[in-house]
């Protein structure tokens, strides 16, 4: 399955020297497919604090081709939100990870049931890719 | 138990302006603690790579106070090494993480089973503080 | 005049929480900016040290829309070049600068005077745009 | 002339592989350098923006040790203030630079004369050290 997916151009700066992409730079980039996700979502902007982030390195990710990052599920509890993501490069995966976000109150001061309208955009979103 | 413990000064420009270090800083982190306790064992040099790492945001960390980034535990396997570890602010616990790196063959070609000497290391690193 | 030119998306990360991209990332785009121009050269890979960095921040760039990194200069010396750079953002400038990089000999032992084929394909670069 | 000083360990991610610092982190590490001074600085808090930065990469920074960012001049106009800063490793200068920032009126609308709290504080930072 596929939610959602983005492209990030790997930049120099971003590998060890010798062309691999540093370890430490994965998790900035399965940030950037989460808000993207979420952004793209219908409904009014909701604010989201991740809890944990759990990452699988499973091969080397390069520089000099741009890599793809997938949103391949998403599953909502209450209030938390577990989303899955992988990272491609060349049509391999080179990354999976998952990460549990927690839906906010509108007035930020503690989580809050997931909106219906979020529930919905969720599911249509695995169903229309 | 703590087997090792560096102190890290959090910088400006990694927080969201507000204060709160970004999560996308935490890992970098995470990757310092560990490089320099396996830096601090003795036996010459050793290659690891990370094969996975699994955070837990506990609570806020913020800019303004150093942060104490604690491993916490060490559990080796044939060739694959568990690293537990904490950040603390002001004796609280702010994250929580593991990770697993895998020890590489002195030609990099593969992995090997991880050396007495980095196994007692290890071992004494638990005991002596 | 335009040599060169590559886009770059600005990642929420290097924003400083309010939209705006951070100081600190700039001197990085520019030299991603560099860093494919130089590649993109006819002749073997060269290699380029940093001398200087100089950036005059005309005005805010923001998240949420691609930026433009414009190479709009090259003056050569004997093993000295000058880059000059724009960034820009819906059409407008919103950051100048200009670069000192000195090319190293090809032991990399010291700088050494830029081979007659980069100084054609610095001059064809302002041509052929 | 040294107005102020502060520490930064550089971090193993902050270098090319080889134990050099990369240049795109040299001017994030003057902003720190920048922010503490202008922090600990008498009188309310005031808000700076920083209108350009000029930097000279007079030696290579290494990991492993760590630098001192050294403020060596200030020089306050009508509303800009320009600060010179140095890089310092096992007592030898590695980098040079100044930057140009502007102040800000209270509702930030503007730039505004720089207060004469400033002034003062500014030349005091010059006197006592």
């Amino acid at each position: 399955m596929n939610l959602f997916e983005t492209t990030i151009k790997p930049r120099f700066y971003e590998t060890d020297g010798l062309g691999h992409i540093s370890n430490t730079v994965i998790p900035a980039w399965f940030e950037i497919g989460r808000t993207e996700f979420l952004s793209s979502l219908a409904g009014e902007k909701r604010t989201w604090l991740t809890a944990s982030v759990q990452i699988d390195y499973v091969a080397e990710t390069f520089y000099g081709t741009d890599v793809t990052v997938r949103i391949t599920g998403a599953k909502p509890g209450n209030s938390s939100l577990t989303l899955y993501c992988e990272i491609l490069q060349e049509g391999r995966v080179t990354v999976r990870g998952s990460s549990v976000l927690v839906h906010m109150s509108d007035d930020r001061s503690g989580s809050a049931r997931i909106p219906d309208a979020v529930r919905e955009a969720l599911a249509s979103a695995g169903n229309s890719t």
